[in-house]
């Protein structure tokens, strides 16, 4: 039997709007945000898909879009499990630098191996720094020694897989349609992890927000045939528009 | 150690607004029902008080007033666990009349019976009533048998209590701060659980909708002291509202 899995990026945030390196920073979502997560749910109604259950991040802006496309979807009565796993890739210490601030910084070389290199992360995060999430309490139960103050998106997908492997694995394996909402970054590992394309590759894949993105999956829990999106036109001008907005910086 | 368990009744509903029987027929906030849900966040943030996790019904207005007001209270993060067992109480044949429907199905006396009475249920509703939920997909893995077609505030007691201490009691003993957002019936057979009071009392006692009813528990979940409301002014003019709603009808 064939299963389902329907993966969201989250809506444009406040600071996606402000060009800020956000990655673990709970920022809310922009008015625009608000509406493509709208958006998202109307489209899943109308595919017919019937997720299931919901998994989100601990991170408000997934959480929102999640409970807006839900609402739109007619679906809010839906089992919802939420993981640190699934939390956006950590900047370390970019995290509420913008663009300017950062290339200043860091210089260009490195600055470009920050955000693109697959393995290489930014330097960590002080614990003193404002935008740490030191003394978070949406993370105290987990050990200190697991949770990160940076990441590559290498980093991502390690931390990632256990809880794909453990809990949302299960489920498709039950034959129950899941839906993520989740981060550019936990989204693309995930992906990587899926099809299998290469590091180089996923540097080139960008999952546009608030478009749901379907894979169908074998017993093996393998694609048997390419993800598609539930709006492609617009999902290719949205990848266009987020690789367009990495070219600039 | 204290425990601390906020009840939380959701917000003025579509259906509310139109003086409907509702019960598990699944409608959505007002506009009033999206303010009275923010304004319960508000407080909630501005109390200190800080929930570890939310349990909710199956039932949208329940769940979007959840939603709504963990977002102003910045707790979108918390866990998250949905059962039937919270839902509003069963209204049978009476959900989706209005008042002077069901009067001149029913006369005065039974009427006033079914909306007041502990013990006596109304007629169940048919299966083909278009405002029963046989065949709801968010209730297809409950045994039929244990599903109702109509139900006494009894019967609601009687369903509630198997999951308040399965679930929700072992969250309490381990010193979570719960947050419960629920329906005015299941959350009075909640409170009638908690307190003790008569059958009589209880129907005397009407919860206002978005304010939050804050219990403190001992190591046996018995109060240590009356509960009380986080706006205790709103609270008082709420109650009375519902109060003469009641009356009115």
């Amino acid at each position: 039997m064939v299963k389902t899995l329907i993966l969201v990026r989250h809506g444009q945030s406040e600071w996606n709007e402000k060009n800020l390196f956000t990655g673990w920073v709970d920022v809310k979502l922009s008015p625009k945000g608000i509406e493509e997560a709208k958006n998202a749910g109307i489209l899943l109604k109308e595919s017919g898909l019937k997720p299931d259950i919901l998994y989100t991040s601990r991170l408000s802006r997934a959480i929102q879009t999640a409970n807006i496309a839900l609402e739109s979807a007619d679906r809010l009565f839906l089992d919802v499990k939420r993981s640190w796993r699934l939390n956006e890739r950590h900047y370390g210490d970019l995290q509420g630098k913008d663009k300017s601030e950062a290339l200043n910084q860091f210089g260009p070389e490195l600055f470009k191996t920050y955000r693109r290199s697959y393995d290489t992360p930014p330097p960590p995060i002080a614990d003193d720094n404002q935008f740490s999430q030191f003394g978070d309490e949406r993370y105290n139960n987990i050990d200190p020694n697991v949770l990160p103050k940076t990441e590559s998106l290498k980093l991502v997908i390690d931390r990632l897989l256990p809880y794909w492997q453990d809990e949302i694995s299960s489920q498709l394996l039950n034959n129950k349609t899941v839906l993520i909402v989740a981060h550019g970054n936990s989204l693309r590992g995930l992906y990587k992890h899926l099809t299998g394309v290469s590091a180089e590759e996923i540097s080139e894949i960008n999952i546009p927000t608030g478009i749901p993105l379907v894979f169908e999956l074998d017993d093996d829990l393998k694609p048997i045939k390419d993800a598609y999106y539930l709006d492609p036109e617009a999902a290719a001008a949205g990848a266009a528009a987020v690789a367009a907005q990495g070219q600039k910086k």
